[in-house]
């Protein structure tokens, strides 16, 4: 059969036009996971990864290095010696048996309100990055521009569920402020969840301020809204910066992830199941004190999951070893009954080549099979995280939709129909014109539009361009077609009256803290 | 933690030379795997998938396009009218139960011989490319001395299981006589199992006297020692050219891939769950057929599977429908009992860019989590299969070896050991110059060669290469490395004369006749 005899449509200008003008901008809803998940462990494996950690937790013991957290943890019960918290494994579960297995993300805008846990899961941007490469790719130091670019592309793609906070890093704002604009650009140009920032205590509750402004003060107090991360200096440390915003988030009922950030071999041993189990109790410590600081809230296990190369000290991505951990720490999640975050398209590659291609789908296929509920750096992440892609942002987001349709598993649906035309057909035919063809062709294949599969003529007819060039083109597309979702115009006065003031107060120097 | 303080090896001229003069050149056994497999279908609805592919076969039939075949499917009493056979559900139950449900394959050198089938498993490089994208990164014909390149580097490349045979079409030869060019390039250059031409029946059989040369007559009789792939045209038709291979092979008792040639959509009903039970239908008539010919010869469950776009007509890859369709058609091939080919590293990008990287990588992991036993296209592989690139193929192929890897499993012999170094080290410290890690460091954590993930700092000051111009360095230093494995010089002479008659017998004009 030649390919060429099966084409029907071909894309000229008028039908490219005509796509930018259809594009669907619809978020697709939380994901339902329907595909049977991965899990390497036994029951008894389980129990042998949970049984080390609970033994590291209660003769090795996890650093506060933060005296309110001290206090807390002897009002609780726990053996506190110096700054070294010995935790008994009968005082851990009680405290994590509170966490929620399930809640609703809210959104501002209610229809894009989540499900969350369990066999739910959703796809959020990556963070951090202290370079973007950028419309021309070029690589440079972000700004507040940039960074509302980001938040417009995360509006607009279906399979991100989240604006998140500060994707990119905006270099020019000062330092100690740039929390509020950050969050104000989450807030202002999606209408999706978002995460807040935990870059000091004072900032994360800058954060709850303005949620509060946002959502109203009551909603705040019974319905997550926002989610802060605290990563933990693994080995076995948790440090005042994180634990303070731990603290501002979970006392106004809102979720932290409570996240280890490992990197194989260097912080941990330089072998898996040790290693996770390091990992493991490290995510119990911190999910124990959430339930310390209020009973009940939501909290997430979380990780920065990395093995490092003991040629260089680079940390790796996409390696065997990271998907192995990844597929045993979703067992021990759900073993915990908490829900669960990890990272999706990471990579190390310094240009959108194709090693950024096969490391970031390695780590979201093994995520898939994971079982990973909140699917974080999904879109951007390249060079270690060191800077977020324009380009690989829109491939990255495809992707995720293709994550998305493989995990909703196979329809039976229109089965008899389809067998119908097989019998129809008969040897030798095809399918091209055959009434079930054209009533299921929108539906039944998932076409990618920045791949391009056509024939290498047609390809060198349009230019011979690389994925790197269309994607930059789809994001100016993209940038142009944007429409600002609306935001009340009196909650956006009084939130920006509230950075006015804050602003004033704040001066303007402090110390780049970031947040992997 | 700052990456950078766990940096303790520079990799600098030296540390290069000195790698490339103790590259790892040793094959990699024959994965077993001890992962989970993923089956996305209940027993239920194995058995409807089943019970469709049978009324298939009852009631619309298959064609097979060639008198031999219908002849012995009347003495087999199947239902004959005209080309079309109707196969009864008990009869196709009878015949594929004696196919042997796992064998050993028999390489040149026996140390390379693999186990093979059920929860064994081979990677084997692409085939059949018109094209390639050699050294110097230029799409052009291949020659004999590009293919002879290609099974030098399957020869070195750990994680590659064969050779293949015409993983290029050299064009420098003529095409009736090239299955004995291509046949000897794969037995002289390399010493791994390989592959043999059903370009038509008389090369086919070409092939199977050359292999009685290089392994004696007898023992091929009763040895599995090389692979013939006989493509069907879906839907439901099994031509002359295949068949007549089919019997070449079958009658030595050597193995078939039986594979239909899906294009979904297209050749098939533009549906997941339909297209597997057409697919299905298709490859139980050809292993039935296998029996007809020769009762208990070796025969394997192959399909070459896209998905068509509905917008071009184009094939697509690395889609979230071909990997449900894989892990679907894995669980058939298990509840028959037989061994099963799909393939691997697919793509329809016309560079080594990002694109090649993420469908290659998605379609690996698929195939992984599915159980493929025979991951065909392993290496290579873009553009639709219309070249072979260099550089690709041996990133491809440490993927590979990364997916072996991971398929191993979780290792827990020095889970003590690792946490007795958790407690040594305690919060807070590192783990670099720990005995444990100094022990398992090597062994640990898989180190990509062909990645970068060093800072940009470094990547830069060493030019600044991406993965594509990095790759094919790496296949000029591999190439300038090789060395060709002993063949028996009185076998290597036969193979010649073999060669050099059949050469004065066939006239030098024919048609191509590609393999996918």
């Amino acid at each position: 059969m030649s390919v060429d005899a099966v084409g029907t449509v071909r894309r000229g200008r008028g039908a490219r036009r005509k796509q930018r003008e259809t594009r669907d901008v619809a978020m697709l809803p939380a994901l339902k996971r329907r595909l049977p998940l991965t899990e390497p462990m036994t029951a008894e494996q389980i129990a042998r990864i949970d049984a080390a950690s609970m033994d590291i937790l209660e003769n090795t013991g996890v650093v506060f290095r933060d005296d309110t957290a001290l206090e807390d943890w002897r009002r609780a019960g726990a053996d506190v010696r110096g700054e070294r918290v010995h935790l008994d494994r009968g005082l851990v579960r009680e405290l994590i048996a509170t966490i929620p297995e399930t809640f609703t993300y809210h959104a501002r805008d209610p229809r894009k309100s989540l499900p969350f846990g369990a066999d739910h899961a959703m796809f959020v941007p990556m963070t951090g990055a202290p370079y973007l490469r950028d419309l021309e790719d070029v690589r440079r130091n972000p700004t507040l521009e940039d960074l509302a670019n980001f938040h417009r592309l995360s509006h607009m793609l279906p399979a991100m569920h989240s604006s998140a906070h500060h994707i990119v890093e905006p270099y020019d704002h000062p330092i100690s402020q740039r929390h509020l604009r950050i969050t104000y650009s989450s807030m202002k140009y999606s209408d999706k969840t978002f995460m807040g920032m935990t870059t000091s205590p004072k900032n994360a509750e800058d954060v709850m301020d303005m949620c509060a402004i946002l959502f109203g003060a009551e909603f705040l107090e019974t319905h997550p809204v926002v989610t802060g991360n605290c990563n933990g200096n693994s080995p076995l440390v948790w440090d005042e910066t994180m634990l303070g915003a731990m603290r501002a988030f979970c006392r106004r009922n809102q979720p932290v992830l409570c996240s280890p950030f490992v990197l194989g071999g260097a912080n941990t041993p330089a072998s898996v199941a040790p290693t996770v189990a390091q990992l493991n109790a490290e995510a119990l410590s911190a999910l124990a004190y959430t339930q310390v600081i209020r009973q009940g809230c939501p909290a997430i296990y979380g990780h920065y999951l990395s093995t490092v190369s003991m040629k260089s000290g680079a940390p790796m991505a996409g390696t065997p070893e990271i998907s192995l951990m990844n597929l045993m720490i979703g067992q021990m999640a759900r073993f915990y009954g908490v829900p669960w975050r990890s990272s999706t398209t990471l990579g190390g590659a310094k240009t959108f080549d194709a090693q950024a291609g096969y490391e970031s789908a390695s780590t979201l296929m093994a995520l898939q099979m994971a079982g990973a509920n909140y699917m974080w750096h999904a879109a951007g992440w390249n060079e270690a995280g060191m800077h977020c892609s324009m380009a690989k942002f829109v491939v990255d987001a495809e992707q995720c939709a293709m994550a998305y349709r493989m995990a909703e598993g196979i329809r039976w649906d229109d089965f008899d129909e389809g067998l119908a035309a097989v019998a129809d057909i008969g040897p030798g035919g095809h399918y091209l014109g055959h009434p079930h063809t054209l009533e299921n062709f929108q539906r039944a294949f998932f076409m990618p539009e920045l791949f391009d599969n056509n024939s290498i003529e047609q390809w060198q007819a349009e230019g011979a361009v690389e994925v790197n060039e269309r994607s930059l083109q789809r994001c100016r597309d993209m940038l142009n077609e944007y429409e600002e979702p609306k935001l009340d115009a009196a909650v956006d006065e009084a939130l920006r009256d509230y950075i006015a003031r804050r602003e004033r107060e704040i001066p303007a120097a402090d110390a780049l803290n970031q947040d992997y």
